[in-house]
């Protein structure tokens, strides 16, 4: 069964939750769709990332800030969630949010082979939002 | 380690010839990305899907006709392959792609529970690849 809607679902919330990957995409300047696995951490009715702003996505997103965020369930192929949104861009004083982001995937700032210079968080609204199963 | 090519490299073929989902996304006419599960089968050095040309995924392809394809491997989520593509529009005949298709996903026509009806082949060229771990 197919929903659409402009905000995340109760009925599908537990996949944002959990730490998994989920797959991000951006549009380029060509026009080709990019797509990348990300760390992600839903907060209240909004989805939150870190990118470094060296990296294309968040080049994409400043030039073009609409982004979808898909996720598959692992356990059923059939249940899966599409939000896409509208995306916003902050600084990250201290790294507050990717320490948060970090310990929900169970590690730390500390441990974290990644550079952490240059990390901004992108937060993603939901425009629209389709589940199935 | 992150690699671009023109083609899908040997190091990845293994992910695309597998009976797995992938992540197809298209580019909607309000500019948001749409993101859904798919079928696949590598076929030489392009990738196909069967689609419903009632979907939106279809119409949005044929209006901007550039679709990216994302996996991450289930085995480690460092292993991942992205296809941004050109995208070409068949016919069916006889529905020969889908029974093939369905086939790699060990299932056959006379099972497959979707429409079969308004069915063409898509097919994405690899413009651009770019592949983790």
């Amino acid at each position: 069964m197919t929903t659409t809607t402009t905000a995340i679902p109760e009925s599908h919330r537990d996949m944002l939750a959990a730490p998994v990957v989920g797959t991000l995409t951006t549009v380029g300047a060509d026009g080709y769709p990019q797509s990348t696995a990300i760390w992600f951490l839903l907060d209240g009715d909004v989805v939150r990332t870190s990118l470094l702003t060296e990296r294309q996505k968040y080049k994409n997103l400043v030039r073009h800030p609409r982004g979808t965020l898909f996720l598959v369930d692992p356990t059923n192929h059939y249940r899966t969630l599409e939000v896409r949104a509208d995306v916003t861009v902050d600084d990250d004083p201290d790294l507050a949010f990717l320490g948060r982001l970090l310990a929900h995937y169970g590690t730390d700032l500390a441990s974290f082979p990644a550079p952490t210079d240059g990390r901004v968080v992108m937060t993603f609204t939901p425009h629209h939002v389709v589940t199935n199963g």
